[in-house]
Protein backbone atom coordinates (compact mmCIF):
# COMPACT_ATOMS: atom_id res chain seq x y z
CA UNK A 1 0.00 0.00 0.00
CA UNK A 2 1.28 3.58 -1.09
CA UNK A 3 1.03 4.86 2.39
CA UNK A 4 3.17 2.06 3.97
CA UNK A 5 6.90 2.99 4.06
CA UNK A 6 8.71 0.39 1.88
CA UNK A 7 12.35 0.68 2.47
CA UNK A 8 13.58 -1.16 -0.45
CA UNK A 9 12.64 -4.21 0.78
CA UNK A 10 9.67 -6.60 -1.06
CA UNK A 11 6.01 -7.17 -0.08
CA UNK A 12 5.31 -10.70 0.95
CA UNK A 13 1.23 -10.98 0.68
CA UNK A 14 -0.71 -13.73 1.42
CA UNK A 15 -3.75 -13.90 -1.19
CA UNK A 16 -6.74 -16.19 0.49
CA UNK A 17 -8.36 -16.67 -2.34
CA UNK A 18 -8.54 -16.86 -6.52
CA UNK A 19 -11.51 -14.42 -6.00
CA UNK A 20 -9.24 -11.44 -3.72
CA UNK A 21 -6.05 -11.88 -6.55
CA UNK A 22 -7.20 -8.75 -8.15
CA UNK A 23 -7.74 -6.72 -5.11
CA UNK A 24 -3.54 -7.53 -4.22
CA UNK A 25 -2.27 -8.23 -7.62
CA UNK A 26 -0.88 -4.21 -8.50
CA UNK A 27 2.41 -4.87 -9.74
CA UNK A 28 3.03 -7.33 -11.90
CA UNK A 29 7.22 -7.68 -11.78
CA UNK A 30 6.25 -9.86 -9.02
CA UNK A 31 6.47 -13.41 -8.09
CA UNK A 32 3.35 -15.31 -7.66
CA UNK A 33 3.30 -18.46 -6.14
CA UNK A 34 0.22 -20.97 -7.04
CA UNK A 35 -0.48 -22.93 -4.02
CA UNK A 36 -2.86 -26.59 -3.65
CA UNK A 37 -1.58 -28.06 -1.46
CA UNK A 38 -4.61 -30.96 -1.40
CA UNK A 39 -3.73 -31.70 -4.21
CA UNK A 40 -3.07 -30.43 -7.62
CA UNK A 41 0.34 -28.04 -6.89
CA UNK A 42 1.87 -31.11 -4.86
CA UNK A 43 0.68 -33.38 -7.97
CA UNK A 44 2.69 -30.96 -10.48
CA UNK A 45 5.85 -30.96 -8.10
CA UNK A 46 5.68 -34.69 -8.27
CA UNK A 47 5.00 -35.11 -11.64
CA UNK A 48 8.21 -32.71 -12.87
CA UNK A 49 10.14 -34.48 -10.35
CA UNK A 50 9.14 -38.14 -11.80
CA UNK A 51 10.84 -36.33 -15.20
CA UNK A 52 8.01 -35.04 -17.29
CA UNK A 53 9.08 -32.92 -19.94
CA UNK A 54 6.27 -30.12 -19.61
CA UNK A 55 3.01 -29.36 -17.79
CA UNK A 56 0.37 -27.33 -19.34
CA UNK A 57 -2.97 -26.39 -17.04
CA UNK A 58 -6.14 -25.81 -18.36
CA UNK A 59 -9.27 -24.43 -16.46
CA UNK A 60 -12.13 -26.10 -18.19
CA UNK A 61 -13.21 -29.81 -18.86
CA UNK A 62 -13.64 -28.45 -22.56
CA UNK A 63 -10.49 -27.39 -22.88
CA UNK A 64 -9.03 -30.73 -21.56
CA UNK A 65 -10.76 -32.73 -24.13
CA UNK A 66 -9.50 -30.45 -26.80
CA UNK A 67 -5.92 -31.68 -25.82
CA UNK A 68 -6.80 -35.31 -25.44
CA UNK A 69 -8.40 -35.11 -28.91
CA UNK A 70 -5.03 -34.14 -30.31
CA UNK A 71 -3.14 -36.96 -28.00
CA UNK A 72 -1.96 -35.66 -25.13
CA UNK A 73 -2.06 -37.40 -22.18
CA UNK A 74 -4.40 -35.66 -19.63
CA UNK A 75 -5.67 -35.49 -16.21
CA UNK A 76 -9.01 -34.03 -14.81
CA UNK A 77 -10.07 -33.53 -10.94
CA UNK A 78 -13.07 -31.93 -10.00
CA UNK A 79 -14.60 -32.64 -6.45
CA UNK A 80 -11.48 -34.56 -5.65
CA UNK A 81 -11.74 -37.72 -7.71
CA UNK A 82 -11.01 -38.32 -11.49
CA UNK A 83 -12.99 -37.29 -14.33
CA UNK A 84 -14.59 -40.05 -16.16
CA UNK A 85 -12.41 -40.69 -19.40
CA UNK A 86 -9.47 -39.25 -18.43
CA UNK A 87 -6.09 -40.46 -17.60
CA UNK A 88 -5.43 -39.69 -13.75
CA UNK A 89 -6.98 -36.98 -11.54
CA UNK A 90 -4.68 -34.76 -9.07
CA UNK A 91 -3.01 -37.28 -6.93
CA UNK A 92 0.67 -36.71 -6.98
CA UNK A 93 1.06 -40.76 -6.50
CA UNK A 94 -0.03 -41.09 -10.31
CA UNK A 95 3.37 -39.76 -11.30
CA UNK A 96 5.47 -42.07 -8.60
CA UNK A 97 6.40 -44.93 -11.64
CA UNK A 98 8.15 -42.43 -13.79
CA UNK A 99 5.44 -43.27 -16.74
CA UNK A 100 5.22 -39.76 -18.02
CA UNK A 101 8.79 -39.14 -18.27
CA UNK A 102 9.69 -36.81 -21.01
CA UNK A 103 5.92 -36.49 -21.98
CA UNK A 104 4.32 -33.39 -22.29
CA UNK A 105 0.70 -33.66 -20.16
CA UNK A 106 -2.36 -31.34 -19.50
CA UNK A 107 -4.25 -31.08 -15.96
CA UNK A 108 -7.38 -29.36 -15.06
CA UNK A 109 -8.41 -29.18 -11.45
CA UNK A 110 -11.15 -27.65 -8.84
CA UNK A 111 -9.40 -25.09 -7.93
CA UNK A 112 -5.79 -24.75 -8.40
CA UNK A 113 -5.73 -24.27 -12.52
CA UNK A 114 -8.41 -21.54 -11.90
CA UNK A 115 -5.98 -19.87 -9.54
CA UNK A 116 -3.14 -20.47 -12.65
CA UNK A 117 -5.18 -18.64 -15.06
CA UNK A 118 -5.69 -15.60 -12.81
CA UNK A 119 -1.93 -15.56 -11.77
CA UNK A 120 -1.14 -15.84 -15.75
CA UNK A 121 -1.19 -11.78 -15.59
CA UNK A 122 2.11 -12.02 -13.59
CA UNK A 123 5.63 -12.05 -14.95
CA UNK A 124 6.79 -14.74 -12.77
CA UNK A 125 3.89 -17.56 -11.94
CA UNK A 126 5.42 -20.72 -10.04
CA UNK A 127 4.05 -23.60 -8.20
CA UNK A 128 4.17 -24.30 -4.58
CA UNK A 129 3.66 -27.39 -2.57
CA UNK A 130 5.54 -28.45 1.04
CA UNK A 131 6.68 -31.12 -1.08
CA UNK A 132 9.17 -28.78 -2.96
CA UNK A 133 9.40 -25.98 0.26
CA UNK A 134 13.60 -25.43 -0.02
CA UNK A 135 13.61 -25.26 -3.54
CA UNK A 136 11.08 -22.58 -3.70
CA UNK A 137 12.12 -20.25 -0.80
CA UNK A 138 15.61 -20.52 -2.85
CA UNK A 139 14.02 -20.06 -5.99
CA UNK A 140 11.89 -16.37 -4.29
CA UNK A 141 14.92 -14.91 -2.43
CA UNK A 142 16.82 -15.28 -6.08
CA UNK A 143 14.52 -13.39 -7.78
CA UNK A 144 14.34 -10.66 -5.25
CA UNK A 145 10.44 -9.56 -6.27
CA UNK A 146 7.76 -8.58 -4.19
CA UNK A 147 5.44 -12.13 -3.52
CA UNK A 148 2.07 -13.18 -3.88
CA UNK A 149 1.44 -16.13 -2.43
CA UNK A 150 -1.61 -17.05 -3.89
CA UNK A 151 -4.19 -20.08 -2.12
CA UNK A 152 -5.85 -21.90 -4.24
CA UNK A 153 -8.62 -22.38 -1.27
CA UNK A 154 -11.54 -24.09 -2.13
CA UNK A 155 -14.49 -23.01 -4.72
CA UNK A 156 -12.71 -19.32 -3.84
CA UNK A 157 -13.06 -20.04 0.07
CA UNK A 158 -10.50 -19.60 2.32
CA UNK A 159 -8.72 -23.15 3.57
CA UNK A 160 -6.55 -23.81 6.03
CA UNK A 161 -4.10 -26.31 4.01
CA UNK A 162 -2.94 -23.85 1.83
CA UNK A 163 -2.45 -21.03 4.08
CA UNK A 164 -0.59 -23.15 6.59
CA UNK A 165 1.84 -23.33 3.73
CA UNK A 166 2.22 -20.16 2.83
CA UNK A 167 2.46 -19.29 6.12
CA UNK A 168 6.07 -21.45 6.10
CA UNK A 169 7.24 -19.97 2.89
CA UNK A 170 6.69 -16.29 4.77
CA UNK A 171 8.08 -17.48 8.04
CA UNK A 172 11.02 -19.00 6.06
CA UNK A 173 11.37 -16.05 3.44
CA UNK A 174 10.90 -12.69 6.12
CA UNK A 175 14.21 -14.09 7.64
CA UNK A 176 16.07 -12.75 4.92
CA UNK A 177 15.79 -8.75 4.96
CA UNK A 178 15.08 -8.53 1.35
CA UNK A 179 11.62 -9.60 2.54
CA UNK A 180 10.40 -8.03 5.44
CA UNK A 181 7.17 -5.97 4.54
CA UNK A 182 4.85 -8.34 5.31
CA UNK A 183 1.04 -7.88 4.94
CA UNK A 184 -1.59 -8.70 7.89
CA UNK A 185 -2.37 -11.55 5.94
CA UNK A 186 1.20 -13.19 6.44
CA UNK A 187 1.59 -12.10 9.51
CA UNK A 188 -1.97 -14.57 10.32
CA UNK A 189 -0.30 -17.38 8.00
CA UNK A 190 2.89 -17.29 9.80
CA UNK A 191 1.41 -17.26 13.20
CA UNK A 192 -0.96 -20.00 12.25
CA UNK A 193 1.64 -22.34 10.81
CA UNK A 194 3.55 -21.75 13.68
CA UNK A 195 1.12 -23.09 15.84
CA UNK A 196 0.40 -25.99 13.23
CA UNK A 197 4.01 -26.93 12.16
CA UNK A 198 4.87 -29.45 14.91
CA UNK A 199 2.04 -31.28 13.80
CA UNK A 200 0.26 -30.44 10.27
CA UNK A 201 -1.54 -33.49 10.12
CA UNK A 202 -2.92 -33.11 13.57
CA UNK A 203 -4.03 -29.68 13.27
CA UNK A 204 -5.93 -30.13 9.86
CA UNK A 205 -7.60 -33.14 11.24
CA UNK A 206 -10.60 -30.20 11.28
CA UNK A 207 -10.41 -28.88 7.99
CA UNK A 208 -12.92 -29.56 5.59
CA UNK A 209 -10.47 -30.62 3.04
CA UNK A 210 -8.97 -32.64 4.88
CA UNK A 211 -12.13 -34.50 5.97
CA UNK A 212 -13.21 -34.31 2.79
CA UNK A 213 -10.27 -36.50 1.52
CA UNK A 214 -10.54 -38.81 4.23
CA UNK A 215 -13.80 -39.59 3.22
CA UNK A 216 -12.98 -40.71 -0.08
CA UNK A 217 -10.11 -43.26 1.69
CA UNK A 218 -7.20 -41.00 0.09
CA UNK A 219 -4.58 -40.27 3.87
CA UNK A 220 -1.84 -41.75 1.44
CA UNK A 221 -2.48 -38.32 -0.38
CA UNK A 222 -2.71 -36.54 2.10
CA UNK A 223 0.42 -37.87 4.07
CA UNK A 224 2.63 -37.44 1.05
CA UNK A 225 1.09 -33.52 0.62
CA UNK A 226 2.48 -32.68 3.70
CA UNK A 227 5.62 -33.92 3.44
CA UNK A 228 8.87 -31.54 2.95
CA UNK A 229 11.16 -31.36 0.00
CA UNK A 230 10.48 -34.64 -1.78
CA UNK A 231 11.97 -32.58 -4.92
CA UNK A 232 14.10 -29.46 -5.34
CA UNK A 233 12.09 -28.41 -8.88
CA UNK A 234 10.39 -25.63 -9.20
CA UNK A 235 7.68 -26.05 -11.87
CA UNK A 236 7.77 -22.21 -13.81
CA UNK A 237 5.39 -20.82 -16.57
CA UNK A 238 6.97 -20.35 -19.72
CA UNK A 239 4.96 -18.98 -22.65
CA UNK A 240 2.35 -20.73 -20.79
CA UNK A 241 3.67 -24.19 -20.22
CA UNK A 242 5.35 -25.25 -17.11
CA UNK A 243 8.33 -26.65 -17.00
CA UNK A 244 11.21 -27.56 -14.70
CA UNK A 245 13.19 -24.34 -13.19
CA UNK A 246 16.78 -26.35 -13.43
CA UNK A 247 16.82 -27.18 -16.83
CA UNK A 248 16.44 -23.50 -18.50
CA UNK B 1 -21.38 -27.12 1.63
CA UNK B 2 -23.90 -29.40 0.50
CA UNK B 3 -21.01 -32.44 1.07
CA UNK B 4 -20.49 -31.46 4.58
CA UNK B 5 -23.10 -33.26 6.99
CA UNK B 6 -24.80 -30.56 8.97
CA UNK B 7 -27.08 -32.44 11.21
CA UNK B 8 -29.15 -29.70 12.70
CA UNK B 9 -26.85 -26.86 13.28
CA UNK B 10 -25.89 -23.81 12.08
CA UNK B 11 -22.62 -23.23 10.38
CA UNK B 12 -19.88 -20.41 11.86
CA UNK B 13 -18.41 -18.72 8.68
CA UNK B 14 -15.59 -15.82 8.46
CA UNK B 15 -15.31 -13.77 5.52
CA UNK B 16 -12.46 -12.02 5.79
CA UNK B 17 -13.00 -9.44 2.75
CA UNK B 18 -16.72 -7.86 1.36
CA UNK B 19 -14.91 -9.21 -1.83
CA UNK B 20 -15.88 -12.72 -0.93
CA UNK B 21 -19.19 -12.14 0.58
CA UNK B 22 -21.10 -13.31 -2.30
CA UNK B 23 -18.64 -16.54 -2.27
CA UNK B 24 -20.10 -17.43 1.28
CA UNK B 25 -23.38 -16.25 1.20
CA UNK B 26 -25.97 -18.72 -0.13
CA UNK B 27 -28.58 -18.77 2.35
CA UNK B 28 -30.72 -15.13 3.05
CA UNK B 29 -32.32 -16.59 6.01
CA UNK B 30 -29.19 -16.20 8.72
CA UNK B 31 -27.21 -13.40 11.08
CA UNK B 32 -24.64 -11.49 8.69
CA UNK B 33 -22.46 -10.01 11.41
CA UNK B 34 -20.60 -7.05 9.79
CA UNK B 35 -17.10 -6.30 11.49
CA UNK B 36 -15.04 -3.30 11.25
CA UNK B 37 -13.07 -2.93 15.05
CA UNK B 38 -11.33 0.33 13.72
CA UNK B 39 -13.69 1.92 13.75
CA UNK B 40 -16.84 1.77 12.21
CA UNK B 41 -18.64 -0.97 14.23
CA UNK B 42 -16.74 0.14 17.31
CA UNK B 43 -18.15 3.95 16.75
CA UNK B 44 -21.51 2.92 16.00
CA UNK B 45 -21.92 0.60 19.05
CA UNK B 46 -20.89 4.26 20.60
CA UNK B 47 -23.24 5.94 18.94
CA UNK B 48 -26.27 3.71 19.88
CA UNK B 49 -24.89 3.54 23.68
CA UNK B 50 -24.31 7.02 24.25
CA UNK B 51 -28.78 7.44 23.36
CA UNK B 52 -29.32 7.46 19.48
CA UNK B 53 -32.52 6.76 17.83
CA UNK B 54 -30.82 5.20 14.92
CA UNK B 55 -27.76 5.49 12.43
CA UNK B 56 -28.89 5.43 8.32
CA UNK B 57 -25.22 4.00 6.37
CA UNK B 58 -24.40 4.92 3.20
CA UNK B 59 -21.72 3.63 0.98
CA UNK B 60 -20.88 7.30 -0.95
CA UNK B 61 -20.10 10.84 0.13
CA UNK B 62 -22.56 11.87 -2.53
CA UNK B 63 -25.39 10.07 -0.50
CA UNK B 64 -23.98 11.44 2.27
CA UNK B 65 -23.67 15.07 1.25
CA UNK B 66 -27.75 14.56 0.18
CA UNK B 67 -28.42 13.70 3.72
CA UNK B 68 -26.98 16.17 4.76
CA UNK B 69 -28.27 18.95 2.88
CA UNK B 70 -31.78 17.33 4.26
CA UNK B 71 -30.27 18.99 7.40
CA UNK B 72 -29.27 15.15 8.92
CA UNK B 73 -26.09 15.15 11.19
CA UNK B 74 -23.69 13.17 9.06
CA UNK B 75 -20.17 11.70 9.59
CA UNK B 76 -17.45 10.86 6.88
CA UNK B 77 -14.79 9.20 7.27
CA UNK B 78 -11.90 8.26 4.44
CA UNK B 79 -8.42 6.60 4.70
CA UNK B 80 -8.46 6.88 8.92
CA UNK B 81 -9.65 10.43 8.66
CA UNK B 82 -12.31 12.79 8.45
CA UNK B 83 -13.59 14.16 5.49
CA UNK B 84 -14.01 18.18 5.25
CA UNK B 85 -17.00 19.26 5.79
CA UNK B 86 -18.56 16.81 7.75
CA UNK B 87 -19.67 16.56 11.38
CA UNK B 88 -17.22 13.60 12.44
CA UNK B 89 -15.70 10.87 11.32
CA UNK B 90 -15.61 7.19 12.51
CA UNK B 91 -14.11 7.99 15.97
CA UNK B 92 -16.15 6.30 18.91
CA UNK B 93 -15.18 8.90 21.04
CA UNK B 94 -17.42 11.30 19.18
CA UNK B 95 -20.12 10.40 21.16
CA UNK B 96 -19.07 10.27 24.28
CA UNK B 97 -21.13 13.12 25.72
CA UNK B 98 -24.16 11.90 24.10
CA UNK B 99 -24.66 14.96 22.26
CA UNK B 100 -26.62 13.28 19.83
CA UNK B 101 -29.30 11.49 21.71
CA UNK B 102 -32.46 10.84 20.48
CA UNK B 103 -31.35 12.21 16.28
CA UNK B 104 -30.93 9.86 13.37
CA UNK B 105 -27.47 10.35 12.38
CA UNK B 106 -25.65 9.37 9.04
CA UNK B 107 -22.48 7.88 8.66
CA UNK B 108 -20.07 6.38 5.65
CA UNK B 109 -16.71 5.06 6.18
CA UNK B 110 -13.77 3.75 3.71
CA UNK B 111 -14.89 0.15 4.74
CA UNK B 112 -17.29 -0.72 7.49
CA UNK B 113 -20.39 0.67 5.47
CA UNK B 114 -19.46 -0.67 2.41
CA UNK B 115 -19.02 -3.69 3.85
CA UNK B 116 -22.90 -3.46 5.61
CA UNK B 117 -24.28 -2.36 1.88
CA UNK B 118 -23.20 -6.25 0.68
CA UNK B 119 -24.66 -7.21 3.85
CA UNK B 120 -27.94 -5.90 3.23
CA UNK B 121 -29.08 -8.96 1.12
CA UNK B 122 -29.80 -10.55 4.69
CA UNK B 123 -32.53 -11.30 6.30
CA UNK B 124 -30.68 -10.13 9.44
CA UNK B 125 -28.08 -7.38 9.71
CA UNK B 126 -26.32 -6.64 12.62
CA UNK B 127 -23.19 -4.93 14.03
CA UNK B 128 -20.29 -6.08 16.35
CA UNK B 129 -17.19 -5.07 17.96
CA UNK B 130 -15.33 -5.88 20.99
CA UNK B 131 -17.62 -3.05 22.62
CA UNK B 132 -20.34 -5.18 21.85
CA UNK B 133 -19.36 -8.65 22.56
CA UNK B 134 -21.23 -9.98 25.10
CA UNK B 135 -24.57 -8.61 23.91
CA UNK B 136 -23.62 -9.60 20.26
CA UNK B 137 -23.13 -13.45 20.83
CA UNK B 138 -26.27 -13.58 22.89
CA UNK B 139 -28.01 -11.92 20.42
CA UNK B 140 -26.43 -14.53 17.55
CA UNK B 141 -27.20 -17.63 19.66
CA UNK B 142 -31.12 -16.08 20.34
CA UNK B 143 -31.15 -15.99 16.51
CA UNK B 144 -30.11 -19.76 16.18
CA UNK B 145 -29.65 -19.49 12.32
CA UNK B 146 -26.54 -19.53 10.29
CA UNK B 147 -23.89 -16.99 10.94
CA UNK B 148 -21.79 -15.09 9.14
CA UNK B 149 -19.19 -13.55 10.33
CA UNK B 150 -18.13 -10.04 7.32
CA UNK B 151 -14.78 -8.95 8.38
CA UNK B 152 -14.67 -5.20 6.60
CA UNK B 153 -10.85 -5.64 6.18
CA UNK B 154 -8.98 -3.30 4.61
CA UNK B 155 -9.98 -1.93 0.55
CA UNK B 156 -11.18 -5.47 0.78
CA UNK B 157 -7.74 -6.89 1.87
CA UNK B 158 -8.27 -9.15 4.81
CA UNK B 159 -7.19 -7.37 8.43
CA UNK B 160 -5.59 -8.61 11.60
CA UNK B 161 -8.56 -6.97 13.79
CA UNK B 162 -11.57 -8.25 12.39
CA UNK B 163 -10.38 -11.04 12.21
CA UNK B 164 -9.72 -11.60 15.73
CA UNK B 165 -13.11 -9.92 16.71
CA UNK B 166 -14.67 -12.67 14.46
CA UNK B 167 -12.46 -15.37 15.70
CA UNK B 168 -13.71 -13.93 19.50
CA UNK B 169 -17.47 -14.41 18.70
CA UNK B 170 -16.79 -17.82 16.94
CA UNK B 171 -15.06 -19.24 20.10
CA UNK B 172 -17.54 -18.20 22.12
CA UNK B 173 -20.71 -19.22 20.25
CA UNK B 174 -19.20 -23.00 19.15
CA UNK B 175 -19.21 -23.51 22.66
CA UNK B 176 -22.79 -23.90 22.39
CA UNK B 177 -23.46 -26.80 20.72
CA UNK B 178 -26.47 -25.10 18.04
CA UNK B 179 -22.92 -23.88 17.06
CA UNK B 180 -20.72 -26.18 15.64
CA UNK B 181 -20.03 -26.40 12.22
CA UNK B 182 -17.30 -24.50 11.91
CA UNK B 183 -15.98 -23.52 8.48
CA UNK B 184 -12.00 -23.46 7.64
CA UNK B 185 -12.10 -19.42 7.87
CA UNK B 186 -13.88 -20.03 11.25
CA UNK B 187 -11.23 -22.55 12.85
CA UNK B 188 -8.58 -20.05 11.84
CA UNK B 189 -9.91 -17.20 13.21
CA UNK B 190 -10.61 -18.77 16.45
CA UNK B 191 -6.95 -20.19 16.38
CA UNK B 192 -5.68 -16.55 15.99
CA UNK B 193 -7.35 -14.97 19.06
CA UNK B 194 -6.64 -17.84 21.12
CA UNK B 195 -2.71 -16.81 20.39
CA UNK B 196 -3.52 -13.09 21.05
CA UNK B 197 -6.22 -12.86 23.33
CA UNK B 198 -4.02 -12.07 26.54
CA UNK B 199 -2.71 -8.99 24.45
CA UNK B 200 -4.77 -8.06 21.78
CA UNK B 201 -2.96 -4.62 21.74
CA UNK B 202 0.73 -6.05 21.02
CA UNK B 203 -0.39 -9.12 19.46
CA UNK B 204 -1.83 -6.15 16.69
CA UNK B 205 1.53 -3.80 16.91
CA UNK B 206 2.94 -4.73 13.45
CA UNK B 207 -0.65 -4.70 12.03
CA UNK B 208 -0.85 -2.60 8.76
CA UNK B 209 -4.14 -0.74 10.33
CA UNK B 210 -3.03 -0.30 14.33
CA UNK B 211 0.46 0.95 12.98
CA UNK B 212 -1.65 3.33 10.53
CA UNK B 213 -3.62 5.02 13.51
CA UNK B 214 -0.53 5.16 15.63
CA UNK B 215 0.65 7.35 13.18
CA UNK B 216 -1.88 9.65 13.09
CA UNK B 217 -2.29 9.88 16.82
CA UNK B 218 -5.57 7.24 17.81
CA UNK B 219 -4.02 5.44 20.50
CA UNK B 220 -7.06 6.30 22.78
CA UNK B 221 -9.76 5.04 19.81
CA UNK B 222 -7.03 2.07 19.41
CA UNK B 223 -7.18 1.34 23.22
CA UNK B 224 -11.15 2.14 23.24
CA UNK B 225 -12.01 -0.37 20.32
CA UNK B 226 -9.57 -3.45 21.63
CA UNK B 227 -12.17 -2.83 25.38
CA UNK B 228 -15.11 -6.16 25.79
CA UNK B 229 -18.57 -4.98 26.42
CA UNK B 230 -18.92 -1.16 26.84
CA UNK B 231 -22.66 -1.91 25.61
CA UNK B 232 -25.28 -3.96 25.80
CA UNK B 233 -26.70 -3.02 22.40
CA UNK B 234 -26.93 -4.46 19.29
CA UNK B 235 -27.67 -2.32 16.42
CA UNK B 236 -29.85 -4.30 13.94
CA UNK B 237 -30.82 -3.09 10.30
CA UNK B 238 -34.44 -2.77 10.12
CA UNK B 239 -35.70 -1.30 7.00
CA UNK B 240 -32.24 -0.20 5.58
CA UNK B 241 -31.85 2.07 9.57
CA UNK B 242 -29.52 0.62 12.64
CA UNK B 243 -31.66 0.15 15.90
CA UNK B 244 -31.06 -0.32 18.89
CA UNK B 245 -32.41 -4.29 19.22
CA UNK B 246 -33.04 -3.64 23.04
CA UNK B 247 -35.96 -1.27 22.11
CA UNK B 248 -37.97 -2.87 19.81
Amino acid sequence: MAEESSGNTNKVEVVFSPALFPVYFDNDDCTVVVIDVFRATSAICAAFESGIKSLITVASLEEAKKYQQQGYIVGAERNSEIVEGFDFGNSPLTFKDGKYKDKTIVLTTTNGTKAIEMAKSANKVVVGAFTNFNALCNFIEKEDKDVLLLCAGWKDRFNLEDTLFAGAVAERISKNLRFTRLSDSSIASISMYKKAKKDLYKFLGESSHRKRLSRLNMEEDIIYCLTFDKTNIVPVLKENVFVNNNTF
